[in-house]
């Protein structure tokens, strides 16, 4: 080892929290907000996760929630850049997978043209958690051969563009993120398109957290169902047959396996 | 806490365990692979993550390859429902996500019929790691509004059954698993679809260990490209415009960023 110490440049993170569970942090994603100056963090990361975060770190909200953006993202861009040109190490924070609807490389590209090094951290994506924790697979031998995700979300006064014709697959598993907003219209599309009115719908919101809710329905009735029992915001909803397993092979809810844990070890 | 110590039923977590590099194991997958009384793995499970499972539990590899299953997955399933019944904690650790082209489901499905309590962890699927390690994202503004993965494996003398008109969506980025052997014919009907003969490609091997390749191509060049250039099996095909980022924002190989780091740490 040769000459001294010096500061290292800044550098930032743009790391997927994954799906809410902070148990389905990666490793290295939790090390790197235990070890980064300033972490700066979408709404969409679960207080759970962000309680991993040690209590010396500075914390910057960007306060993105669906559909609501408190920050616009190029500030966001301009703040980022700000602090790694302070020499600082930035863990730039999002629900899921920063490279999955995280807009992940947008922010990306505007560290490049500015010169600041930046690397990618994976994050389970929604889609993932919500079948790892009910139990309905995204493929299934006989049932999906492969699997989608798209959103459902939009702009103020857009019409949904989605090619709808390409997503009235019956072989493919269809996973709609940010979708309750528009779930009727989704809904009726598809139909129309040819996907039968039965197709099994599994709605979750908060997957892997003790919040996590679902909804099983179909495509016909997810609407009026959703509408008569609303979840709280973001939902994703698996489409497809797949998620007819959900009637067979559904798993307990987080917060109920917590329970039966928490009686186990207490009463042996 | 009342009552003697006894022994808890068995138990199969069916574990992803990520793209390859440790790193990206998520925490629970870590401390299952370190507590569980026996890991049932796949040949997929990279020699960096198999490293970290104890050196005294016992290891069963049911060497699955692309293509090529030693095991039978009836007699994987049989192992699995043994194990358990013999009162074990089981890790059953497969590459990527179980549900993602893991067949955790069809393993589920065993281990309820025999009254075998399981659960699932997700992990980082191949896709995931190939945007982190590259650059290239899944999705991106103005680029791909979705994402799917399909397969390209099929069994012998069995055609390719894809819905080429759904899969030719040129504002979904397309992400073939195991297309090695079959990307001339994948190629040649995405073109015949309406995809454009430039469409960008990226094939990647290996994605987030020291052993990633990479092969930048076209729809219409992919498959002599791979012919010239052949790759080691599982190869995973990014395809869409997400791909021609890879010229302007590609990312250091994993291999090059650890000898860049090892630079820094050496020389101060």
């Amino acid at each position: 080892m040769q000459g001294t110490p010096t500061k290292m440049p800044g550098k930032v993170f743009l790391i997927g929290a994954g799906s809410g569970d902070p148990d389905l942090l990666t490793l290295k994603a939790l090390r790197l907000i235990q070890s980064a100056d300033v972490v700066v963090h979408d709404r969409l990361v679960s207080p759970e996760i962000m309680a991993l975060v040690p209590a010396a770190t500075r914390r910057i909200s960007v306060g993105k929630t669906a559909g609501f953006h408190s920050v616009p993202q190029d500030q966001i861009n301009a703040l980022l850049v700000e602090l790694a040109q302070a020499d600082l190490t930035v863990a730039r924070l999002k629900g899921g997978d920063p490279l999955i609807f995280g807009r992940g490389s947008e922010e990306a590209e505007e560290l490049a043209a500015a010169g600041v090094a930046y690397a990618y951290v994976p994050g389970i994506t929604a889609a993932q958690g919500a079948a790892a924790s009910t139990g309905v697979p995204l493929t299934h031998r006989g049932l999906a051969t492969g699997v989608r995700y798209v959103t459902g979300h939009r702009a103020a006064d857009e019409a949904l563009e989605l090619d709808w014709e390409s997503l009235a697959d019956p072989d493919t598993t269809l996973v709609v993120y940010m979708g309750a907003a528009n779930m009727a219209e989704i809904a009726a599309r598809l139909i129309a398109h040819g996907l039968p009115i039965d197709l099994p719908v599994l709605a979750v919101a908060h997957a892997t957290t003790p919040r996590e809710r679902r909804l099983p329905s179909t495509l016909a009735r997810i609407a009026a169902d959703l509408a008569a029992e609303p979840m709280e915001a973001p939902v994703l909803f698996m489409i497809g047959r797949v998620a007819g397993l959900y009637a067979t092979a559904a798993l307990p809810l987080p917060r109920e396996l917590k329970a039966a844990h928490l009686r186990v070890v207490g009463h042996g």
